[in-house]
């Protein structure tokens, strides 16, 4: 098999891979660097820029092998232009952030924390718990991609009916149950609405004033997905109502202000983003980066994204 | 319809019933009444001993109305010799206790606790957190009653290879992939144990020493059963190693002890008894008990236990 001479890793370290995937990746090049040098044919990134002026510092660059699903960091379509190869990781966390959304909900149906607390103050009395259940519930997911199929699949194992609004209608899907509607009428009506569409500019503030407004009471949306997808002054404004619950984990690409505002409401829940870190994740996505360099230098590349 | 001339109250107090209950109860008897009379014929009961001597006291009894699915603080055998009709409230929390079981495994699984935590202290860099997914793993169910039976579903919601041992094979289930296994083979090779027997006789230490000691490294045991089927100086010592982790909800039941000796070990977690508490379950038990008194006053019982 063909092999790199220079690997250049930007965006990560070597904590980032585990050492049998090093040796690896060792194994596919001449050497591996992380100090900019001009004559890498390989490129790493995770979620640094990779700008034009990156590439035109690199000029016998062939491939750039992402450690990431996002590619909005990589100027696609330049490096298109200078015939480089660009693959990503898709798909690799799916399992661990489809399960995390139920974890989020259920935390909070059966408010875990405080039920700990009083345990370990010996107080088994269970007064002033009560609940409800997702059974028979109405659970609306937005965005009916790998992650929010996952979901739907999860949501009908609770025995939720599960509805869906995506950009493109899902047969497959719809022939197991999983009905489609409008997404209006998707927000408006739902007991549970699991946001999971990517960030683009269709989806920015999907959940727009008028939306959020519509939630029925007791709603409670869940947002592992980003938060330029949501009106965050519509959605303090329904909060202070206290009458849904909204559950996100991606604090850290909000603007600070923001994540003040709403972590002052006790029906916003705030998690660090730690949807994605499961074992089996980081075991998929390693081994999806290595395959996808392999695959490239057998000539056929997957995962390609430009 | 027939109605009871009087009805005496034991063991649960007005509030234990909504509003619209009672009105409805009150109009299946000349009186309803909490302090003992020795002309009640009929006898509503919950946790409360219902012995010989009770029985005696009340020699027009004809019917007892049990607010709960457990009989064992009932003569059975008494009442019947006497000719009184026993009912009883299965299955009322079916749902709520097995989506219960969903909340505790996910919770220890992604730590939520610490990372609501976190969140507050405004640390969104997720670092440390690590965790392992449902999907493909081995879920071991130790009783398919009705929540066995559920638990199994929702566990094949999240992709997971489920196996029940129970005292009666269940067709149905097995042809819904539910594989049957003797308990010891379960015990020794789930990654997921869940117990749903009843706490009798047969089931009485039924996690033994052997089995606690067979349990797989890293296994996570849920019991929201009743401690009584765990033998818990064997617990005490497999906790010590560190290797397993034990969920449990009942500690009320347990010698005081008992609960602070497993309480000792971080990888025991404790919660109240606050699985069936959902207002779902709530309503179903109370219409299952309406239902029951007037089943019985047509002549046409339900729910008899005796």
């Amino acid at each position: 098999m063909a092999r790199f001479n220079k690997i250049l890793v930007t965006g990560f370290s070597e904590q980032n891979l585990d050492n049998e995937v090093w040796d690896k990746i060792k194994k596919l090049s001449g050497k591996v660097v992380f100090e900019p040098v001009p004559d890498a044919d390989c490129l790493f990134s995770r979620f640094n820029k990779v700008d034009k002026a990156l590439i035109d510092s690199l000029p016998r660059l062939k491939y750039i092998g992402l450690l990431a699903t996002g590619t909005g960091t990589i100027d696609l379509k330049y490096a298109k232009s200078k015939k480089i190869t660009v693959c990503n990781i898709p798909g690799y966390a799916t399992e661990s952030v489809s399960e995390w959304v139920f974890a989020l909900i259920l935390e909070h149906l059966r408010r875990l924390e405080d039920a700990k607390k009083t345990a370990r103050k010996s107080d088994f009395s269970g007064d002033g718990f009560t609940t409800s259940e997702i059974l028979d519930k109405k659970f609306g997911i937005i965005g009916l991609g790998r992650i929010g199929y996952r979901v739907a699949k999860i949501a009908q194992g609770f025995g939720a009916k599960v509805s869906y609004w995506s950009r493109n209608r899902k047969p497959r899907a719809e022939k197991e149950g999983i009905k489609y509607e409008s997404i209006d009428n998707l927000v408006k009506t739902s007991d549970f609405v699991s946001l999971h569409t990517l960030t683009t500019k269709d989806t920015e503030n999907i959940l727009d004033n008028k939306r959020i407004n519509s939630l029925k009471k007791d709603a409670v949306v869940v947002n592992v997905s980003g938060m330029e997808q949501v009106n965050i002054p519509a959605l303090a404004k329904r909060l202070a109502k206290k009458d849904i619950t909204f559950i996100l984990d991606h604090p850290d690409e909000m603007a600070k202000k923001d994540v003040e505002k709403l972590m002052r409401f006790s029906n916003c829940i705030v998690y660090p983003p730690i949807g994605f870190v499961s074992a089996e994740a980081r075991a998929n996505k390693q081994s999806i980066f290595v395959s996808n360099i392999e695959n490239f230098l057998k000539g056929k590349p997957r995962n390609v994204v430009n």
